[in-house]
């Protein structure tokens, strides 16, 4: 009973997704290229990934985390060009 | 001359851009769609954002907020339709 309560609570999942080093990553580039017209000279090295927040039941922190690599290796992000880290936040 | 070598200090900054709340998120439903055709049957309320991350010179955590802070409100944040963090760590 204490099990089925306790996979009621709401967690958010929290997925960083960037393009892999050394894969393109034409959006950069174009963030890069505007910096540099509006002056940011100091600005360097410019990645651009996505940022996906999902709520989520789950039993606990562990289980939160797997739901969001199963979500990542499923759907979310491209494996062969993209990497990802997963993180959980517990919300009620 | 302090102040000089200071500049040289190398900083990762990073931005999370995330739709506002309101804001019609079509990734976010299209992700949530996708989700529940692979059984996440706990999924709710998807947001899809990016995440920026930017090398800078800057003198202090502050200046590597600031400039953060800067691009966001210029080029890369929709300010009508988004809202975003900006967090900055040294790397050099």
């Amino acid at each position: 009973m204490s099990e089925q309560s306790e996979a009621g609570r709401r967690w958010i999942i929290e997925a960083e997704i960037m393009p892999k080093q050394g894969v393109n990553d034409p959006q950069g580039d174009a963030v890069m290229s505007g910096l540099k017209s509006l002056s940011f000279d100091g600005a360097r090295r410019v990645r651009v990934g996505k940022l996906i927040r999902v709520e989520v039941s789950a039993s606990s922190e562990d289980d939160a985390l797997d739901q969001g690599t199963r979500m990542c290796e499923r759907l979310l992000a491209n494996p062969v060009i993209e990497e990802f880290v997963v993180s959980a936040a517990r919300i009620g």
